[in-house]
């Protein structure tokens, strides 16, 4: 039986990957078992083999690759609020045990004599890009990070790839779209207002709106998240042409737009629990976002996420809004 | 006095360097003392202060960085040829030993109180770059390196940029075009014979020309590279306007057009010593390189190179043929 590993297995999207493999499996890919790996995980995780770990500990990395897993999804990091903050442990978490991980990944491609090449799928971010941008960010557009983060991304890319073209790993750089509606409660991101005007309101609760309405950004739901990661389990990689690094399809909209879209949901009453309060750190912060992308090889490799803002809304209801007062 | 570092200046790009320094100055710099670091150096290298070590032993360029250089040229690597055969070397060689040198000017900068931010200029590479290619490739365009040497470059670029944007060095980043005419021996790069071709002819010598003439590439002339560096040196890093990572002004010709430069400046008897002899290696390495730019940011930020092939001759006739025929 194949076995995949799930890194950073305990996360919101990890968590999601992994329902979504327990109850749909990967088209063509047969029998496996899932083995996910995080720091720790939520009281109502699932997976059967959930291990607690610390992949900085670089051993650690080295033993889960001894283990020759056939599928491996890299989802392990710091988020960017945290990288930019404490510039040490951003650049320690985010870039050096992948490095770990890759090269005792190569030990093991080396062991078996070159047999054991294993698909590794990374979650990369649209934070590889930095402005000024054209209207739509294309394919070909410069990773120009303004972020630690993206720039431990950016790094990371390049070393999927070029471990991917000496044949070490079969790998690919998903660039995510900012995933909204999350679940759960708020956290430090900068980002998490998106969700967050979207989610507390449908739970009854506040929601502070940082940002002018006019404000544009690039979007997937959890559950476009989970099945880019499984589509790309499974993708032929020499359809990538030698470029592992992919910008994903999303929905670019206003803050207007998606306020909008919960109104036609929920109604006015919903749409007044949002509360317009400036923050200027976040403001600025989110000015330097991409806001759209025309991602065609990602859509030509039949990658495929949300058109419309009410879709992500409809997703969230169906995946995740545990009392719904509808 | 200030005090300049070349890292690598035992090069033939470090010493052309160092030899402009001597001569020329930095235009509004003031007075300055050079040092030079490398594994070793040629009997007729120049500089006052020739420090021999090895970059890669990081206490070395700790201790190095504790001099607290006003500006420092980061021109230590191996080359994309050896970075390719043996990727440990070329990863630990072309990426760890810089990691380490920033993170130990950061130190300084910390122990500075915030003070000591020195300007750092540091060598990549048109390898950052992998094909399919516009025809002309532009500002914007994406990294994608088909090389492990690109890809150490373009990650050298992303810690050059992320540091410099968080104000612990004032860093940039130059794709220097393929140096053409390079004096002295043929090495091992693929790209050998671009110079071979004019310089062996015109030292009485024969050539081989491993590839079609109708092979198109990007080329400047040492004298431009020490230009590039010295300009870099003194530019105001805000033009940048946080995109650190520059390509440089050069000279787009087919190597027909070379041939027949050399034809206008040496006559037919030079021109028959060159022996076409096709190596189907190196002409699948250089079928996978760019062959024109328009490095719009670059020029107008007062970079300048060769406009015609035959200066770029002119340059190596002046600065580097001993042995005069002509």
């Amino acid at each position: 039986m194949k076995r995949i590993l799930i890194l950073g297995g305990g996360g919101m999207v990890g968590q999601k990957l992994a329902k979504r493999l327990e109850t749909q499996g990967l088209p063509g890919f047969g029998d496996f078992r899932v083995t996910l790996h995080d720091l720790g995980y939520g009281p109502d995780a699932v997976g059967d083999d959930k291990r607690v770990g610390d992949l900085s500990v670089l051993a650690e990395g080295a033993a889960l690759a001894a283990e020759r897993f056939d599928v491996i999804f890299y989802l392990a990091s710091i988020v960017s609020g945290e990288a930019e903050t404490n510039f040490d442990l951003g650049w320690q978490t985010n870039l050096t045990p992948l490095w770990a991980f890759l090269e005792a990944l190569r030990a093991q491609h080396r062991a078996s004599g070159g047999e054991y090449v294993p698909r590794v799928v990374f979650t990369s971010s649209i934070a590889v890009f930095g402005g000024p941008y054209p209207e739509k960010i294309g394919d070909e557009f410069l990773t120009s990070p303004q972020t630690s983060y993206g720039a431990q991304k950016a790094a990371c890319e390049l070393m999927i790839q070029d471990y991917s073209r000496k044949g070490f790993i079969d790998g690919m750089s998903l660039r995510l779209p900012t995933i909204c509606v999350r679940p759960g409660k708020a956290n430090l991101a900068a980002s998490s207002f998106f969700s967050g005007i979207i989610r507390e309101p449908l739970n009854g609760l506040e929601a502070v709106l940082p940002v002018e309405d006019t404000v544009r950004h690039w979007h997937a739901s959890p559950r476009s998240a989970a099945g880019f990661l499984a589509h790309a389990a499974v993708l032929d990689s020499d359809r990538l042409e030698g470029r592992r690094a992919l910008n994903l399809p999303g929905l670019s909209c206003t803050v207007a737009e998606q306020i909008e879209a919960l109104r036609d949901v929920a109604g006015n009453n919903v749409v007044a629990l949002i509360k317009p309060q400036r923050d200027e750190a976040v403001a600025r912060i989110v000015s330097g976002w991409p806001r759209n992308f025309a991602p065609e090889r990602a859509l030509a490799l039949g990658f495929q996420a949300e058109e419309t803002f009410r879709e992500i809304i409809d997703v969230y209801i169906e995946d995740d809004l545990v009392d719904r007062k509808l």
